[in-house]
């Protein structure tokens, strides 16, 4: 009996070492997604009836980190309803597999090449960066950062709510900030506490390092304990081109936003928050993105288009891409042969992917705004806002995510476990087998272009 | 006095040879748009009063054989003003260079490598086809063409006008249509010959002819004329993409578009005109692009944005680029390593162009719409159909160009002139300068994407 158990469990591991990575993670992610949904569907988590779609959308956008909702959270489950999504919400935002790869290495001391090489698909990193290394500060950073984050919510929602209320308000808004998550137990999101500013500082904080992300951390961690170490080139980029980009929504919401400039006081901090919510794609607001004009949620669909940095818990095609394809029309411009960005070589291999998400990821987005077009009627920028969200899993919405008909709603589910995943990592799991017999007749010809 | 004049001559021969090629092209576009704004400024060629915005709106479109107008081109200029728009629309349809490189071939006999290069800048080739050939076939086809076109159109009209009247717009819709520049004589474009046969036959014969391109035509010529003659992996690139295309543009606009589906007859013309009009650039309508549904204009923008073929008159990517794109996105997802398409490696050096021209493109589509959001207050599908309108040089609207403010009007103006030069072209007039010293410290350091 103990034998054939044993059996079947080579079996599986057998079968998982057919997967390529890319697989691995997909079927990660859909299995959180899965156990989150059917869990939820169980009615004794539920205040009241809550519709199998809607739970699937639920645990969906918790796994995402998205933040969307279709049925309010607080309203619609009840303590352990909460408690699930929180876990899900959890797991998705640190991440199936630097989860699993810590446990196995806390117990076996050891990591097989083979998890290796699906943590670098996970977050594609540069070689310099030590993976035990990476993976020991994600859990420890994660854990401080949520315990202080607790504590910095307690203080804020102790005058408002009772002890345990505003106790588990702080855990679980912490644990859905610094997991980029958005989601609230709150029906308006923060905008009760726009004007706090210890509750804008806590999201900003938490929001800012979870998005920016572990390399970053792993990067001035090293820094301090090593003065020597020399910050990466790949962290200088972010940071820079994450104030910069901060900067310009701030500014662009600040002057130019009619619902953020007849704010008669908190104008700078209002422009901020939604610059920031966007940015880290935590998806937070503060004021109401439904009275937003055009031109501003332009803004905004640009920022969480863009998203942060490569090894945090944001989606979007990442500032590094951004700057690879900021450097391809520079270069390209100036006639330039190669490639280069702050006097550096951006060699062949990551220009490949960087263009390869750039096209993949608009790609997504046009279709999934011409579905929801094709199946909804909504207003264009409104649609539009709300892929960008689902994909860049921001979880920001004009208001219509509630009255998406079941095909819209089907589409944002598909949009927010893609953007989770990664547009490469996603089409490489659902396309790319191991192995495949190339039996293409090679030719080679010039087409003109 | 001959002497000091030959000296100037002399000089600004010399300084014309310090500009890049794409800079010749960009001047020499811009000298034409200049001519025919001060031509069209003159009060004798009104009928009515017409602004200086106006008139420059009217000659950028027709140079760039775009066909979009602020003002009725029949009820505010007379036949001479006309015929100056003709004029221009035929200027900028077979091109700056293509016209004045065949004028100096017939008096000459020989041309200059300096020339030939500047042709392979505006029409990207493969180097076996020889530019000479290219030419000639250009000048002797658009002949062929336009007069056979007018004999049409000739035909049609004689049952509704006087003859002069007929004569004189068969001829301009005759240039109009094979230049791709969709500009009319009738205020509400062909929506009166809607159900006519040999309108519709005629329009899409010369548009499809133009917009395919001098390419296609030069190789079927070659095959014609030596029957052994391999037509180019290029032609049938673009053959087998435009069929599809048009099949896909027609299909859904048949079942999907409730302005056509609601037709008695003429449902399957229609849906076949509009999207042969959005894909060869013609920019003529038989139905109003006004009634046209969110999603269905989202195809249309599709189209537009793609266009035809790179040695044609179209604008957009181009179908060849698309092609590429397509390849990339197909060998990434099956994790090979080169691209390929039907079987055959793209080499780097196209797909670096595709990959440009589809970053470059996509960011100046985005860029307008931004703009005009900014400082314009319509539906957004409008705003994002007039500017892939402009930068595709299609000319098709949903109806708020003459409602534009003036930045407006000068921000699709500026899109259209790209569209024309190509946004390749355009970048690379305005930064690359010839012989740039590059004193750049490259290093290579990794980045993470
Ligand atoms: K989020
Ligand atoms: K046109």
């Amino acid at each position: 009996m103990g034998a054939s158990l044993k059996n079947i469990q080579k079996k599986y591991t057998l079968f998982k070492k057919k997967w390529t990575p890319q697989q691995n993670l997909f079927y990660g992610f859909l299995t959180y997604v899965l156990a989150g949904f059917v869990l939820l569907c169980i009615p004794i988590f539920h205040k009241t009836d809550v519709s199998i779609l809607d739970n699937l959308f639920t645990a969906t956008s918790a796994v995402s980190t998205t933040g969307l909702v279709t049925v309010s959270v607080f309203d619609s489950y009840n303590f352990f309803g909460q408690f699930i999504i929180m876990i899900l919400i959890q797991l998705g935002g640190i991440g199936y597999l630097t989860f699993t790869t810590y446990m196995l290495l806390s117990t076996t001391k050891k990591m097989t090449l083979w998890h290796k090489k699906i943590l670098s698909t996970e977050f594609i990193l540069p070689e310099s960066i030590q993976i035990k290394d990476f993976l020991k500060s994600v859990i420890i950073f994660t854990l401080i950062m949520e315990i202080l984050g607790s504590i910095m919510f307690f203080i804020v929602f102790k005058q408002d709510l009772p002890f345990f209320n505003a106790l588990w308000s702080a855990i679980f808004h912490s644990v859905s900030t610094f997991c980029t998550a958005g989601f609230s137990l709150f029906n308006n999101s923060f905008i009760d506490y726009a004007n706090n500013p210890l509750l804008n500082f806590t999201v900003a904080l938490l929001a800012i390092f979870g998005s920016l992300g572990f390399i970053v951390v792993t990067d001035f961690y090293l820094k301090v304990k090593n003065f020597t170490h020399k910050i990466s080139f790949t962290t200088k980029i972010i940071l820079y081109g994450f104030i910069i980009l901060l900067s310009f929504g701030t500014c662009f919401l600040y002057w130019f936003e009619p619902s953020i400039t007849q704010l008669t006081q908190g104008r700078l901090l209002a422009s901020f928050f939604q610059s920031m919510s966007a940015m880290t794609t935590v998806g937070f607001n503060t004021v109401d993105f439904g009275l937003f004009n055009q031109s501003m949620l332009l803004v905004c669909i640009f920022l969480m288009y863009v998203g942060a940095s490569p090894s945090g818990t944001a989606g979007g095609i990442k500032i590094t891409t951004l700057s690879a394809i900021y450097a391809i029309i520079k270069s390209r411009l100036r006639g330039q042969k190669k490639i280069t960005f702050m006097h550096r070589v951006i060699p062949f291999e990551r220009l490949y992917i960087a263009t390869s998400a750039f096209i993949f990821y608009t790609t997504i987005i046009v279709l999934g705004t011409f579905l929801i077009t094709f199946t909804n009627d909504f207003k264009f920028e409104d649609i539009l806002f709300e892929v960008a969200s689902a994909l860049g899993t921001v979880g920001v919405s004009t208001g219509i995510t509630t009255k998406l008909n079941t095909i819209g709603k089907l589409i944002i589910i598909v949009l927010m476990f893609i953007g989770r995943l990664g547009v490469l990592t996603f089409g490489l799991a659902l396309w790319h087998r191991k192995k495949e017999n190339q039996k293409h007749k090679i030719l080679k010809e010039d087409i003109a272009i």
